[in-house]
């Protein structure tokens, strides 16, 4: 028996067919998003967006499901009736008012022109303004859910976007019956039954243990915001690999499986990936490493790790506390630096070689031994989520000469990146959470060998790695295989379905012993220049903003 | 009448022949040494020399004389009868060892295929023990000089390269009849006559108001040196702009000019610039701006400033104490980065426009105001000379964000090496040695106005410019000029022969007041990392030496 993950990324959605028994990938298939990211103007209108907007189409999302399901039972040679079962993941927070029968706001007419009736994706960050004053009222008030998620809120999340809707187009938010994450709105499309997933309700929408933030805090916002959650919301939140449904006739119709096939609660890309690589339970920590990395952890216990992204219980695996951290900068350093700082030669010489520069450089920069290159590196080109939660720090690189060469820097930068997760999870054996070894998935855990070394030898901690690049769609299948009750829970699933490579990176003795010096270095600065012992950074940010705003 | 000035480099000679009127540069000839920079093996041996080493050979010199002279006069059509002096200024410390008749021992067919026995140029940085036991002992001795050369003895300075000499080729130490600059080599080859030019003797050989350093102290190096200045020296120092004697007969044959011409005493390339610029007393301070600064400034008084690269009276103006401070990078930080950090697009974009790259670079950062970038670097990639006297210091970069583009790091290359010169400067104003204003010369202040208005705006000075481009060659033709009595000194000949540009660089108010914000930053950095509040810098260099020889 088989089932499908549906994996809906920014630009592209992807369905893979899994076989249940072994987790076998039978059949993939893409549909890139006819509207894409809408950031310049709403489709059919030339009227220029605001900056810092980014909106989705949800035909969009539906175009996927007719497209790629139907593709890969064609592929694979699969019947509909061999199905039992499919699930999704996606991007969040990505969300978007609809109307009582799920109907978004944007497909009718009398809205359709209205900026605000579309999907919110989840890199829209307009909503900035109304998360400030989210961060500030709940630490006026003292909000306890706050160090859950690093004591600040983001622009991304759900409220920042509610409130955003309802202080710039009251009219769309009264228009409203419900205010939905996009991942939601899909599976309620699929089997017409509407849910919340614990998983971006928890990361996304500030639930804890306690519930929503209350009545009085919504106010403290904004008077129309108060009864946000009994108005627009529910209260009911569905738990992950949980059955939401039977697909419905309209939706059997669109994807050729058959009407009844089990339809699993939503979750997030990230998230679903831990299963996927058969983390079932604390101590192993999942990194999805990518343009930034996402750390994933799970936990019997509650503690207030500082700096988190949030702690959510149920939120990766039912019956744990889920931790998720973050690195705001990653592989999108490594392609700054690849883009604007390597010179000519370097090109040329990849390009001889045949072989993509990112490539070379590693090749280049794996002939080195740990500090042969001189330098140190803070990894704050795109600032620091975990643990500083400042977005207003910058890079900094040190010790170079006028022998230092572009290799020399991208190991650095690699390194920086390496103590930057060693320092999370220190954080969280700080705060009484084990971190015994790493599991990698993602791009850039993929493609890059000498990486995975050095994140081995600075972390001290063993690597595993994911045996499936799709990790995110195989997560979505095994969902959907407890779902369709194949297995009784996510972890009965692991076993057979989730899939790890065999081989292990090992740190290297001698290479930690010098990564060790080299860590107490990038703490001291990274305490020094993130922790208020020199603010240089903020203020040459604070110079730079006023002199692009004079010029 | 005229005058020549010749103008020793590391790889070339240059002649310039003058009108002792008004300074109008008549006709200029360059001849490139036939052994430029001996740094692999002796002419016709294969045998390949040490690393750090660098030897020239004194033929080399006799050939620019022979060439170039005869050069200028023809081409300025210029009768030997109407040149009435000759002056040079030379690299140093760039010397060797010689018989009491002046022959090189490297001419003697006994000593040729020995590397002591030639010229060690200033860049032979193989002494560096010996430097190291000669700071050594002067610290331990508590000897008063040192301070005035910013407490460190460099390597490439005159006792560091005899001692080197003495330990490693005792007989080349005991066959020299004399060790002396290459500089007074070429005069007494010029005119027949020992000297010992004070400029020389001040910044590289350790002599101050009460002569060298005493006998006990070089006893205290290696027993074999305690006499080092009565055998193989002279205590009879010549002031700058004196008559050495006439030409000779051998060199009139050699040159064309006449017999018994004056030759006058010889000088240092940086030095011998100042009055060039028509600098003749306190205040100004003439800044030598190429791959490294110089930085030149005379006083009436004799304080200890911090970090010069030496202090000696008579050494740039006789009956001043002359100055000497230095930045160890400049243009060769600007060089690297267009060399190693700048992609391939704006290497198009420049050819496309048919601009040099710096150009270019140059152009783009100067449509940004101050600030606008958000950088702040340290201009420590060669290390630090003045004011911290620290070669082991490197670089350092600061808020880098994945907007960063190539033309924003260059401004804040050019930017830090501006701040590096506010701090020299800082250091002569603690020190009771006003500096009202500045006078640029050499080859970067000539291509670079980004860079004269960034110093001006970062010091609050205004800039006046060199107004040739061989301002050596010029400085020398005027001393030539006072040797042969044309002038009383060197200061009445400023006034005609001496030449600035008409323009002068003014600071911009409004960038002043942003620049004073960062330059704080600036100073706070560097005197963290600099002073020992962290010593990561040197922890670096430590790990990368460890690296590189288990390597």
């Amino acid at each position: 028996m088989y089932t499908i993950g549906v994996d809906f990324g920014t630009e592209s959605g992807r369905a893979l067919l899994v076989d249940t028994r072994d987790g076998r990938e039978v059949a993939s298939a893409v549909h890139d998003y006819a509207n894409g990211v809408i950031d310049r103007s709403l489709p059919g209108s030339d009227r220029p967006l605001p900056p810092d907007w980014a909106l989705q189409d949800p035909q969009d999302y539906l175009d996927v499901l007719g497209n790629t399901i139907p593709a890969v039972l064609r592929e694979g040679g699969v019947s509909a009736a061999e199905v039992v079962g499919i699930a999704i993941d996606f991007t969040a927070c990505t969300m978007l008012p609809v109307r009582a029968d799920g109907t978004p706001l944007c497909f009718l007419d009398e809205w359709r022109g209205e900026p605000h009736a579309w999907i919110k994706l989840w890199k829209h960050h307009a909503a900035q303004p109304q998360a400030d004053r989210i961060n500030a009222v709940a630490e006026a008030r003292g909000e306890a859910w706050l160090p859950r998620y690093g004591g600040k809120i983001s622009s991304e999340w759900f409220f920042s976007k509610a409130l955003q809707i309802l202080e710039e187009a009251p009219e769309i938010y009264h228009a409203a019956d419900r205010l939905i994450e996009a991942a939601d709105w899909v599976i309620w499309q699929l089997c017409g039954v509407e849910t919340r997933n614990a998983c971006t309700a928890g990361y996304k929408a500030l639930v804890q243990d306690e519930g929503y933030p209350e009545r009085d805090y919504f106010a403290a916002l904004n008077e129309g915001l108060a009864d946000v959650v009994d108005l627009k919301m529910s209260r009911d939140l569905a738990q992950l690999g949980e059955r939401a449904g039977g697909l419905g006739e309209s939706a059997a119709a669109l994807t050729g499986l058959a009407q009844g096939t089990a339809v699993a609660v939503a979750n997030v890309d990230a998230h679903v990936t831990v299963p996927a690589v058969q983390v079932t339970g604390p101590g192993s920590m999942v990194i999805i490493m990518g343009t930034s990395n996402c750390h994933m952890l799970v936990s019997e216990e509650l503690r207030e790790v500082p700096g988190m992204c949030g702690v959510v219980r149920g939120g990766i695996l039912p019956g744990y506390y889920g931790y998720e951290a973050g690195q705001s900068g990653v592989g999108d350093i490594f392609a700054w630096f690849v883009e604007e700082a390597v010179p000519p030669e370097y090109h040329d010489a990849a390009r001889a070689e045949g072989m993509d520069l990112h490539e070379y450089l590693s090749e280049q920069a794996a002939l080195q031994n740990p500090g042969e290159h001189g330098l140190l590196a803070l990894d704050w080109w795109n600032g620091n989520r975990s643990v500083l939660v400042d977005a207003d720090l910058g890079g900094l690189l040190i010790g170079a000469t006028l022998g230092t060469r572009a290799p020399d820097i991208y190991r650095a930068l690699i390194e920086a990146t390496a103590f930057g997760t060693r320092e999370i999870i220190g954080a969280f054996e700080d705060s009484g959470i084990p971190v015994d070894d790493i599991v990698a998935a993602g791009g850039l855990a993929e493609k890059n060998p000498l990486l995975l070394q050095i994140y081995a030898d600075v972390t001290g901690k063993t690597i595993r790695l994911s045996g499936s690049s799709q990790g995110p769609a195989l997560g979505s299948a095994m969902h959907a295989a407890v779902a369709a009750g194949i297995f009784d829970s996510i972890e009965a699933a692991a076993g057979p379905m989730g899939k790890l490579r065999d081989e292990i990176v090992q740190p290297i003795a001698a290479h930690r012993a010098v990564y060790d010096e080299i860590y107490a270095d990038y703490r001291q600065l990274h305490d020094y220049f993130g922790r208020g012992g020199n603010d240089v950074m903020k203020r040459l940010r604070g110079l730079r903003h006023a002199a692009r705003s004079a010029g």
